[in-house]
C-alpha cells in the first residue's frame, strides 16, 4: 500500500511514491543494520565527528525544501519550521562537538595494584555501542525530535547504526529529511546501511521485535508509547525502551509572584500555552494561581491575552479530534469552569481554552490529570500553602515544574524540593516550552512522563542511552580499544587510578 | 510464622527469634523510608561518607561473630568468609571515597548564553537519589552481595534509604550484619528508617510493589529475577529493576595458548570452576579448548586435577538439588561426555562434574546453554576458528568472557571483539572469578545475565542506577542545590559551559 501525506490546512490528501515496509523487509534492514554496526565501530571518532557535521551541512543546504514540504504536512508557520530546522542542524553540530570530548566513553584505568583485598588485576573500562537503534519521531517537530532529531544524532554519535520509523503525519519530510542525511552518509562513505528509514504501522511494531534492534527511542503519545514499551519488554531478548511520552507540566504562581506581577505572568502564560497551537510535551498546563484578588487579575490577564490569540491549525485533523475530546472532558468529565473558549472548530482548526477549578476539587478529580495535547491550560486556585501542595502531589510527575516567585518567597524552598523530586527539569520565574541543547540539559522526568527517568532525549547525556559498559581485565595495551590504551591516543578526558586526568 | 535457619552442613534447622514480614508491615516500612529520603537529602554529603565507614568499622569490629554465624547458615570456609567480610567493609569505605570525590553527581553548569537559536538560559544538571531503594541479596555471597554488600553501599552513597529482604538461605547472618550497620546508624545519629530489613517470600514481593521503592537492586538466579523483573514492570508506575541473573561463563583457549601452556590452563580452569563449589556468577561454566593433542593434554589435566578436589557442602540442599538435576540434564538431555565425576551426593553435599562436547553438537544443542551453578563446566572442543565462532554465538551472552591466547595469537583480535559483544567484562590470561572493587570494574552484561546491561553491581558506577538526573533553569544561586552554587562549595568536579573543571 501507498503512503500518504496530508495537508493538514487544507485536508488534501496524496499517495506517495512509497511503499508501506512490510515486516520482512525490516527485519532485512535490522539484520542490515547489524553489518554496520561492525564497520561503524572501525571507524574513528573523527570520522564520526565529520559524519555528524555533514548531515547538519546537508540539512542546512535543503532548508527552504525542507521547510516547504514540512509546512504542507503540519501547519506550522515558516518562521518556526526554518528555526527548527537551524535548531536540528545545531544539534548534530553538538553531537559532533560531544563525539570530539570524549567523556561520553566514561574511559577509566586501574593498573595492576596491591589492595586490602590481595591483588588486582589491570581493569580498564569503556562504553561501547549497544547495536542497531530504532526511532520513532514525534508528529510535534517535524525536525528537531524526527528523522533527523535527537535521538538520531545522539545514536549515530554513540556508534549505532539508526533505524527509523517514519511519522505518519509528516512522511513526505521523513523522506526528504532522509534523503538529506542520507547524501552527507554518502559522501561522508559511510558504512552501508547505517541510515535506513521505513514507513507503515506494522513496520513500527516488527521494528521493536526485531532481534538485531538494541534499543528504541521513541517520542510520542503515552498511549503508543506504553503499549510499544511493553511490546520492547516482551520479547525473548527484551531491549531498553526510552519513551518520552509527555506530560501536564505544573506552573505554580506564589501569592508573593502574583502580588508583584499578575498580568505580566498572565500574559507569558498565555503565551507560553498556546505556543505552537500548544503541541509542546513541555506545555505548561497546569497553571497553579492563588486565590483572591492579585490571582484574579493575573486569571484576567490570561483570559484576556487569548482572545485575541485567534484560531490555529493542528498538526492533524486526528490531534485536533483528540484536543477537542480532552478539552471537553475538562469540563463535562472534570467539572472545570470554562473561562474562555473560541470555537472547538472542526478537522484540523480550533481555539485556545482555558478552565478553571479550585485546588481542592482538582485534588479529588482524576479527569484533570491528563495531559490534553494542544492551545488549553487549567488554572488551579489555591487559598493556602497546604492546598497547593496537596494539589501538586495530586498531579502526575510531568518533564517540567516551573515557579514563579517573588521577592524573599517563603514557599520557594519547599516549592523547588518538591518539583525537583517530581519533575525533570525545575524553572524559575520562566516558562518550559523550549528545551535549550546544551552540555546542562535533562529533557525527562519520572514515570508516567517518560518510561526511563534516568535518560534524557535533549542534550550531550542524551547520547548515554546508546552505550553499555565493558570491563578489560588483563589485556594487552595492542588489544585494547583505542580508548583505553595507556598513551591516550584519542587524548580523551579519563579516570587513572580514581583521578580524573584531562588531555592537555 | 517464625524465620528459621538452616546448617547446610548438617541439615539441623532451627527457629529464630524473627516473625516474617506481612505486606502491611513491608507497606509501613516503605512508607517510613520515604521520609527518611527527605531527611537524608538534608546531610552534608561529608557525613554520608562518614557513614559508610562507620559501618565498615562495625562489620569489622563484629567480624568474628558474624563470621561465625554465616558459616554455620553457609557451610563456606572460614578463612573465604573473613576474606569477603573485609571485603564488603573495604566496599563500604571505596563508596564513601566515591561519595567525597562527587563525580556521582555529574554536575553540570551552563551559564546563560546566546546560541544560533537565540538565548539560551541559565541550565544547570545534577543528580538526584531515585527513592527508597529494594535490596536482594544472593544466596552464595552472605556479605559482599547481601544486607551490607555492594547495592545497600550504592543506594546508601547515592542518598537513599534502603530496605533489604533478608535472604532465606541466610536469615541470622542477615539480621547480624543488619545489626552492625544499625548500630552505625544509630551513632552517626541517622534519620530513621534510614534502613530496614524484611523476612519471607510474600515480604519479597510486597517490597517490589511498594509505592513508595523507586528502584530494584537484586542478585540471583534467573527465574527469580526475571519474576520480580516482569511484577516491577507491572506496577501502576513501573520501577527499574536492576538484576544480576548470572550466566554460563565462556572461556576459550587457543591453540596458540593450548600449545604453550596446557597443563597449566587445565589445572587453572579446574580451580576457578570449582572455587567455593563453583558457586559464582562469574564461573566459567564452558571451556572451548580445541580438538588435537594440546587440547587433549589441557583436558587430561584438568580431569586429574578434578580428582584432588573431594567433595563440597553447597550453600543448601535446594540449590545442590538444583546442581545435580543441572548436571544430569548436561548428560542425558545435552548428551555430553562425563569426563570426570564424583558422587552426586545428597542433601548439600555434592562434588565436581566435568563434561565435555564437540563444539557443533554444542551449538545445536540448547539443553547445554544454562548456567549450572556448582562445580560443573562443560568442556566445547572445536576443531577450527569458524566452529568455534558458531559456538560461542550459540553460547548465551554472559558477564564474563576469557580469552587464553598465545603469543602473537591470529585469533585475539575476533574473539577481544565478539566477548565484549556479548559479555560485560573480558579477560585475557586470566580466571573471572573475583570482581574488584573499584572505580573500572563493570559487573554487568547483556540479558539474559543481567536485565538492564547498562549497569554495573560493582565498582563505583554502581552508584548510578540510583540516582536520576534533574535540571534546574534560571534558578537563584541560594536556591540551588550546593552541588550547582556558582562558588562549588562541595569542591566537587563539574562541567562549566562545556568544559570539565576539576576542584583544585
Amino acid at each position: 500500500m501507498k503512503i500518504t501525506s496530508t495537508n493538514p490546512a487544507t485536508g488534501d490528501t496524496r499517495a506517495l511514491e512509497i511503499d508501506e515496509t512490510t515486516p520482512q523487509q525490516v527485519n532485512d534492514a535490522a539484520r542490515d543494520a547489524r553489518r554496520a554496526l561492525d564497520a561503524l565501530g572501525a571507524r574513528p571518532l573523527t570520522w564520526r565527528v565529520e559524519l555528524l557535521r555533514a548531515m547538519a551541512d546537508e540539512l542546512v543546504h535543503d532548508a527552504s525544501q525542507l521547510v516547504s514540504i514540512a509546512g504542507d504536512e503540519t501547519a506550522l508557520p515558516e518562521a518556526r519550521l526554518r528555526g527548527e530546522l537551524a535548531r536540528t542542524a545545531f544539534q548534530l553540530r553538538f553531537f559532533a562537538d560531544v563525539v570530539a570530548d570524549g567523556s561520553f566513553l566514561a574511559a577509566s584505568i586501574d593498573e595492576a595494584t596491591e589492595s586490602p583485598m590481595g591483588p588486582l588485576p589491570d581493569l580498564r573500562r569503556v562504553r561501547v555501542p549497544v547495536g542497531p537503534v530504532a526511532v520513532f519521531g514525534s508528529s510535534n517537530f517535524p525536525f528537531a525530535f524526527s528523522v533527523p532529531g535527537g535521538d538520531t544524532a545522539s545514536a549515530l554519535a554513540a556508534g549505532c547504526p539508526v533505524l527509523i520509523k517514519a511519522h505518519p503525519a509528516h512522511p513526505a519530510t521523513s523522506a526528504a529529511t532522509f534523503a538529506a542525511l542520507s547524501r552527507a552518509a554518502a559522501r561522508l562513505g559511510a558504512p552501508e546501511h547505517t541510515l535506513s528509514l521505513v514507513f507503515g504501522l506494522e513496520a513500527g511494531g516488527a521494528l521493536v521485535d526485531a532481534p538485531e534492534v538494541a534499543a528504541v527511542g521513541f517520542t510520542g503519545s503515552p498511549g503508543v508509547g506504553q503499549a510499544l514499551w511493553a511490546r520492547a519488554n516482551a520479547r525473548p531478548t527484551p531491549i531498553a525502551f526510552y519513551g518520552e511520552l509527555g506530560s501536564a507540566n505544573p506552573l505554580v504562581v506564589t501569592e508573593g509572584a502574583a502580588n508583584e506581577r499578575a498580568a505580566e505572568i498572565g500574559v507569558g502564560a498565555a503565551a507560553s500555552f498556546t505556543l505552537g497551537a500548544g503541541q509542546f510535551c513541555t506545555k505548561p498546563g497546569l497553571l497553579f494561581v492563588p486565590a483572591g484578588s492579585s490571582g484574579d487579575e493575573l486569571v484576567r490577564a490570561l483570559a484576556a491575552e487569548l482572545e485575541s490569540s485567534g484560531s490555529f491549525t493542528m498538526l492533524s485533523s486526528g490531534i485536533a479530534d483528540n484536543f477537542r475530546r480532552g478539552a471537553l472532558g475538562f469540563e463535562h468529565e472534570g467539572h472545570a469552569t470554562l473561562l474562555y473558549g473560541g470555537a472547538l472548530g472542526e478537522g484540523a482548526r480550533t481555539s485556545a481554552r482555558l478552565f478553571e477549578v479550585d485546588a481542592t476539587r482538582f485534588a479529588a478529580e482524576a479527569a484533570l490529570r491528563a495531559e490534553c495535547f494542544g492551545p488549553a491550560a487549567i488554572v488551579v486556585r489555591y487559598a493556602s500553602s497546604e492546598q497547593l501542595r496537596t494539589a501538586l502531589l495530586a498531579a502526575e510527575p510531568a518533564l517540567t515544574f516551573t515557579a514563579h516567585l517573588g521577592d524573599d518567597d517563603p514557599d520557594a524552598r519547599w516549592l523547588l524540593e518538591l518539583g525537583a523530586e517530581r519533575a525533570g527539569r525545575v524553572l524559575v520565574n520562566g516558562y518550559p516550552t523550549g528545551v535549550g541543547v546544551s552540555w546542562s540539559m535533562h529533557h525527562g522526568g519520572p514515570w508516567p512522563s517518560t518510561t526511563a527517568p534516568w535518560a534524557t532525549s535533549v542534550g550531550a547525556a542524551a547520547i548515554e542511552r546508546w552505550l553499555r559498559p565493558v570491563t578489560f581485565q588483563s589485556v594487552p595495551d595492542e588489544l585494547l580499544p583505542p580508548a583505553l590504551r595507556s598513551a591516550n591516543p584519542l587524548s580523551i578526558p579519563r579516570r587513572v587510578n580514581g583521578r580524573i586526568e584531562l588531555p592537555s
